[in-house]
Parts: C-alpha cells; structure tokens; sequence
C-alpha cells in the first residue's frame, strides 16, 4: 500500500504523469511512511463527455 | 460529494449519459441532500470482452 | 451491467439510500436501456476527515 | 456480490481473460459461498505509461 | 499489475479471504501471467443494506 | 477533475491525510493544471487482513 488512482481528463502528457507520479511517491513516504516500492499510482484518463458536474457534462 | 462511477457497456450515446446525468443529480439532490455542484458522476465504458458474469465474458 | 457505485459522507439513512436506488434504477432502466436485475449499486460510506477538497479535508 | 475488478495491463487476450474469469468465478464460488451469477468481473486495461510503481512510469 | 478489488458481503472470514486470495494469485500468475509480488489484492466489506440490486437494498 | 483515491492501511492520523492531501493538491494545480476546489482526495482505509499481497495476506 498505498494504492492511488487519479482519474482526470484525457490531455494530460507522460511528462505529466511522470512529474505528479514522482511527487505523490514523494509525499507517501515522507507523510504516510510507506515505501517507494509499494506505493502504486494509476492515472485513467477520460473524455468531457463521460464526466458530469452539477448534472452537466463537462463538454457543455 | 457525493463521488457517483458508473461502470457500463460501450455503446451509449452522449445523450444518454447527458439524461442520466441529469436524473440521477435531482435524485442525489433531492434525497441525497447534497447540492448539483457537488454531485460529480463519472462513465466508464467498457467492451463486452472486458466483463465476466456467470464464469463467462459477456460478448458470448 | 451497470455497476454504479456511490461514494458520500456517512450519515445518509437506510432510508435514503432505498429511495436513491430506486430512482436510479428507473433511470438506468429507461435511459441506458438496461434492466433492473443488472443494476447493482454500491454505496460507500466515509467520515468527513477522509475526504478533502481544495486541499483541505471535510471535517474542517 | 461480489463485484471483482481487474486493473491490468493492456496487452492480454481475450482468452487469457476468459479462463481467468472462469477460475475466479469457481474460487468465488467455492470459498466465498456466492453463486456463479452473482458473481461480476470486470477488467479494465491501462497502458505502462499511465502506471507507476516506486515513483516511476512503468514504461521507463 | 494487477490490482484487483473485491467488494461483497461482511461477514466472509480470514480464512476465506486467505484461501481466496491464494488462489486468485495463482491463477493471475499461469494464467495473466504476473509474478505473485505484482499482484495485489483488496477485499472491501459492505452490509446488505450498501448494496441494491434490481431496485431494492439487499438486506431485504 | 481530478478525483484521487488513496486505499491505503488503517493507523494513519487526521494529520498525516491533511499533510497528504494539501500536498497533492499543490502537486494537481502545478502539474496536473487544475484548481484546487476540482481536487477531491478520498481515503480508504482498510485493515492487514484485507490485503494481500504475493498470495498472502498482509496482516501475516
């Protein structure tokens, strides 16, 4: 553990992923006391139209 | 909150989500007690070879 | 399919939480072209400490 | 119940997720005392660049 | 990879979730074709009253 | 976007998730180019015998 999933907006860039991939592993050891090693990050990416705010698609 | 994924077939159309989207914030409004803004609902699609019931994938 | 989970504050009612399946069922019925007994629901509870928004956690 | 759900990465085939599904349904069965239509696997494939194990994409 | 959730009932026991996960990771080992290391996996208990299917909780 | 969720091991305190959780919203408004208010952190804990790892569950 930790097991962390990020679910965003389609768009972003692997260097994207890297960076935050890198300071959130950062964060979990220093703050939580885990290890790099099990600290697991899993981004999944979505378009507009499958993500609804306020009873809106976030397309509108 | 609340934090609402709905996990589904591929093959819905943008309005169906847009409909359910929309009924789904008056009922988590009006039951949930929660207001439209922090209502956020996420769709996942997934292919019929990616879901299992019964011991089979459901494409069979 | 669909599997919906629902993730919100604890305190919602048993209550509540039948009257919000109910409603969503009908939707998912009527707009996603389902059926009932292929709609699961799943509601999670959580306290206000272990949700955060704008970098602060709820309870605050 | 249960809900099972698979994150992986993408690459396997379909009949490495049938089989898999099928052992785990009987596993299901068996152990945890469920019925084989009560029980739904869902598999969800990511790429390597959208995960990350000790700080780094798995990609690199 | 691969992580894998299980949600159901409370009230399986250690022993069943020892014996299951044993067997799930066996079988995400021949069959996915993962180390046993890579595989991880999360049980998470819900009462019947969290869980609706066809419309109605399950503690019905 | 995003909603990040942390399974994690039940022991970590009110202070560690609000040190946690302000740091990965520093980390999505920098990196990811969002704001903070459409930064939503859920954590879930859960105890040593609901996790297993290389076939094993972790409370052993």
């Amino acid at each position: 553990m930790p097991m962390i999933t990020v679910d965003l907006f389609e768009g972003r860039t692997r260097e994207q992923r890297e960076a935050f991939a890198k300071g959130v592993t950062e964060l979990a050891v220093r703050i939580l006391k885990t290890t790099e090693g099990h600290t697991w990050i899993l981004f999944r990416d979505h378009g507009k139209s499958h993500w609804a705010m306020g009873g809106k698609l976030c397309d509108q």
